[in-house]
């Protein structure tokens, strides 16, 4: 069957950006009081603001929330200046993505007052190099959203065997008339070893899960109620406080009951209704400073290098300092080099994913809050 | 023949401590107006007040000149304040050793009035273990130079094959009755390759050239005279103005005539009365971060750290910084990280004796010579 469906964008799509991260794997340049979606590396606007301006002409600031810890509501407002302030919803701490997107969901519902909204739920920390085919992603997977009672998710073409995101299986292509192509999804799968992943690759049916999701609030109503009811009975709670003062406390006590659960272990792996868009839009995670270096011009010996820095006999490196500090890297290659005002790190390029440990033994330290 | 002498330390022994060099190889700690001989990383004191320390109970002060760059001399009376302001006198600019080895010799004629007076020409860069024997091998060399028309050196027993240093090839043992070991000199040879480098510690006949020179102020001017005598006869013309206000206009005439050489290339390769003491007193040469390293003790991954750092993953690493910015390295190994306020290098261990084309890059950026 071939439908065609018109969606009206200007009354019912929704997008939610969440925007909790920590991002360890930025230290020193984030940090907990200025986590990766403020990092303004990249011509000067945070990621935040980036991930806001690319729904331009898709959907109005009015419609598109943040979801982000209560102590950074300031901070995303001043990153995200376009939307309204109201639009910036603080989590009073973190319960993962489940919460966020049950929460999300809520939100749109009594803003629209309805169950028929589709909602977006986007994260803050990518990079997407085609603005227009990503915006006819999305415009795509609202309509089949709306269209039919499906949760929509988004997967990247693999370029190598990653082992760090996970995966979705995709069954056949889904008969929906759109420029995006669709397909059923067989099933999520976690974060695969390097054999499976280098499988992945070939084999042509898996694809990265972005954790990108577009669905109608009915259909994750449903679907989460059928996997996580206590958690949709949690979210359901708050509700009447939407929009009131009893709102901060409401959600607090809330939070205090939900489970720290991923929404892809919390629904996704459990709902026979998802189709998968396929992503065509040059996407990045920016998880690392390796892949900030893919959105810089490297230099003749394939060093990107930010800021003030001297670099000899040196190859691939990531180089990045203020104008007021010089790093000079002299005989190495393949590390990380970072600068802030009071913190440094050193470290080779594929082992950046893993300095989570360190930064928490830095916060071990004396100067430990200051420093992380 | 054997010979016992008493030199009469209490008049006519001298030391002279060469310490003009800039020190590149450990920018950016060292800078041009900050060399490393005021280094202080070793317990507070500068490299150069310890050079003058270790002669004590030995030479007394009054008889202990520092010959260093004219930018430096204020520098180098406060790292040495025991010493009479007169005695540290500066060069107009750098005509490398030879130059620096005949003002010396002459300063301490002029000073002694004759001919008979001894010289040990030092440097400031070198860290020794055993200062009591250290101090018996200057007695007994200063003994030697003043009983024999010859030029002593100071040989040290190789450890493994150093390509960076001078070797000196000693001949026959000297019959001279004192504590220390004296051979006669064959030859000095010029930096080896490995190969060559590899079979001098194996065969026993090469010692490194440690860059520490004894003769009495007469056979010095004689080996200067033979082999220089353009280079004697500019020094000679600086003689009446010493210790007169005509002296730095003097030098610097002088040294406008005088070519760059080391006294290696100048006197010692043509002289052939030339007698090594055997230095067995734990000597370093300080040349560059990695000796640095063997002077503080490691941690139980063999990396040595100063301030604040903050190492996981990290083996045989070199981490420098201050209490107010920490160095993070993770999953790196063998590399020297040296952090200061405006400048920071990261470098392999095995390749920072290399840093110098990086410093002279440095020196012309916009701001080079502030960091230089």
């Amino acid at each position: 069957m071939t439908k065609t469906v018109t969606p009206d964008f200007a009354s019912n799509a929704y997008a939610v950006i969440m925007a909790g991260g920590r991002g360890e794997r930025f230290w020193p340049l984030s940090r907990i009081s200025r986590p990766k979606q403020f990092l303004d590396i990249f011509g000067g606007t945070p990621l935040l603001g980036i991930a806001v301006e690319r729904l331009q002409g898709l959907i109005p600031p009015e419609r598109i929330l943040i979801i982000t810890s209560a102590d950074l509501v300031e901070a995303s407002r001043a990153a995200a200046p376009t939307l309204p302030a109201e639009n910036v919803i603080g989590e009073p701490f973190g319960r993962d993505t489940a919460a966020a997107c049950a929460l999300g969901t809520a939100l749109v519902a009594a803003r629209q007052g309805g169950d028929s909204a589709t909602v977006a739920i986007l994260t803050a920390d990518q990079l997407m190099e085609d603005l227009d085919v990503y915006r006819q992603t999305l415009r795509d997977a609202h309509a089949l959203a709306a269209a039919e009672p499906v949760i929509v998710t988004i997967g990247i073409t693999p370029t190598y065997a990653a082992t760090g995101f996970g995966y979705v299986e995709v069954a056949e292509p889904l008969d929906f008339a759109a420029p995006t192509e669709f397909h059923k999804v067989a099933r999520f799968v976690e974060k695969p070893d390097a054999e499976t992943a280098a499988a992945y690759v070939v084999g042509g049916r898996h694809f990265w899960n972005a954790g990108m999701f577009i669905w109608s609030v009915s259909t994750f109503n449903a679907a989460l109620q059928r996997s996580k009811p206590e958690l949709a009975a949690a979210i359901e709670a708050v509700k009447p406080a939407i929009g009131t003062p009893a709102f901060a406390a409401a959600l607090e006590s809330a939070y205090n009951k939900i489970e720290r659960i991923s929404v892809d272990y919390a629904v996704m792996e459990h709902a026979d209704n998802i189709a998968m868009a396929r992503g065509k839009f040059g996407w990045d995670d920016v998880g690392s400073w390796t892949a900030i270096g893919s959105h810089f011009p490297a230099d003749e010996a394939d060093n990107v290098r930010l800021g003030a820095t001297e670099l000899m006999n040196a190859r691939g490196n990531i180089v990045v300092s203020d104008a007021d500090h010089l790093v000079a890297v002299y005989g190495a290659d393949d590390l990380v080099v970072v600068h802030t005002g009071d913190a440094t790190l050193v470290c080779p390029r594929d082992k950046v994913a893993e300095i989570k440990g360190l930064v928490a033994r830095i916060g071990q330290r004396p100067d430990g809050a200051k420093l992380t």
